[in-house]
């Protein structure tokens, strides 16, 4: 039985429960919260180190805005997050590797960073080029990104590729901001709208450089658009004389990362049982710890 | 620079060669074989273990009938295979961890097992269901299996999804004796032909089983026959609210897996330098020592 706790109550931590009640071999102890919120294993934020009675704190908190500064609070539990700014997960696991010493912080475990990064590794071998294709879906990241900018009630993101991206991909076009756009959808106080836009286009890793545009529209509007929970991910590796294409359809994107990151908690026992200590990412982890043997 | 030994010279031997060429970090030593052949590098299969001027042996052998009865002569010296009998593969890898010691054996490293094990471990996770179709391409361990059988002179096998393998995978049939036909093309001495048909008809773990067409032709036709190097390979992988498919298509079967061997080949250094010994399969190799951490 794997003890865990929810650290972050949005869409990411219900899914989480949900699938942690549907897997008998997991029990959730705890369900820490900024917001007080009505649930029976509800603690404050603030009294997370406190009282350490599960085996793993699942941190399903906004990447941009929470996880980096909740961070330094897990210096002895081990934890599973799904950390999604690519261009971050250099920086944000040296800083983990910097404070955790006898712990595990399982990082960036989604599907993408995640499994799509491993196909990328996997079908990478041997190729010269490759490119990953999202959407036409809700960005969680993005969506959070935007939802930390002052101002601004609500928001979510939809990630588009171009009506082009296949042709671009096949004529070796691998960088993501010229294969999709980024479709906002904003909730906000009437006169910070010029503001708010000049903060999304201009916002590094997120927006800067892609073709983005920023739709303001009703809080009621943003509740609607959310409830388009379906994704897409498909990566292209083409090398001399092959082509490799994996593409992954989800009705619930936040269904299925939670799916993801309960497996990689329930590998997290064993990887500390043989050693394994500080930030590793899902390149650090073989696939013994997570596959069956029959499927070689 | 990695210094290589081929051991076999068949088609994947070649592709060894020619792709070791391609690749400036790496310089061909040695050729092994059992034939005496006409090669600047060509030693014969017995001087095996007398000289290690290379840093690694690429086992480019047939896996039902040559690999296993070699590993032995390779107790101090590292190597990589595509060992292929998806049935075999523990036993192999227990034996080959009885006679390792100081040394590294990467073990079934082509696409399938290989990468498409990766592909079903990393869609595997979250889902309930997973299926493997192969084909229409030559499979070089079945066509080696069969030109193992006394009397046969030449031989090549043809993996050839059944015409509705996508409908029975979507209906949850995922054995693979269910989704394929195996056509084989066998040249051999005319009394030989009854006794080889049967033969071929019930080797465990190749034909048994499965829907499988014997047809008899000419050497000649053999030959033309393998000329078709194309194959195909595609992982489905099914669970609640998601669907992943991986598909790897590639002009040259020996080729794709030599650049394969020869990335874990490049690998080896690494994995010998934190302290990897013994039988080690892709299962066991985080994939860090294969792909750059931007691909996260």
């Amino acid at each position: 039985m794997l003890k865990i706790a929810i650290v972050g109550y949005g869409n990411l931590g219900k899914s989480l429960e949900k699938e942690t009640q549907k897997n008998t071999e997991t029990e959730l102890v705890a369900v820490y919260s900024r917001r007080e919120i009505n649930h029976p294993r509800y603690r404050p934020m603030k009294e997370i180190g406190k009282k350490q009675d599960f085996d793993v704190a699942m941190l399903a908190l906004g990447s941009y805005s929470d996880i980096e500064s909740y961070a330094n609070a897990f210096e002895n539990i081990d934890t599973v997050d799904s950390f999604d700014t690519h261009a971050k997960i250099a920086e944000y696991k040296a800083y983990l590797n910097s404070v955790k010493k006898e712990s595990l912080a399982i990082i960036s475990t989604g599907w993408d960073p995640g499994l799509l990064s491993l196909a990328r590794a996997v079908f990478g071998i041997g190729a010269t080029e490759y490119a990953t294709l999202w959407g036409e879906g809700v960005s969680q990241g993005h969506s959070n990104a935007i939802r930390a900018i002052p101002g601004v009630l609500d928001a979510v993101q939809f990630t588009v590729p171009k009506a082009d991206a296949l042709t671009r991909v096949s004529k070796g076009v691998t960088d993501g901001k010229l294969l999709h756009d980024r479709i906002c959808y904003v909730a906000c106080v009437e006169n910070d709208k010029k503001e708010i836009e000049k903060q999304i286009l201009s916002m590094p890793n997120y927006f800067e450089g892609y073709t983005t545009v920023v739709h303001f529209v009703s809080q009621q509007e943003v509740r609607e658009l959310k409830r388009r929970t379906h994704h897409r991910g498909q990566v292209i590796c083409t090398g001399e004389g092959f082509e490799a294409n994996c593409t992954v359809t989800l009705d619930n994107n936040p269904d299925y990362t939670a799916k993801i990151m309960l497996a990689y908690a329930h590998a997290l026992p064993q990887l500390k049982a043989d050693g394994y200590r500080g930030a590793v990412d899902v390149f650090d982890i073989p696939m013994k710890y997570l596959a069956s043997a029959t499927m070689l």
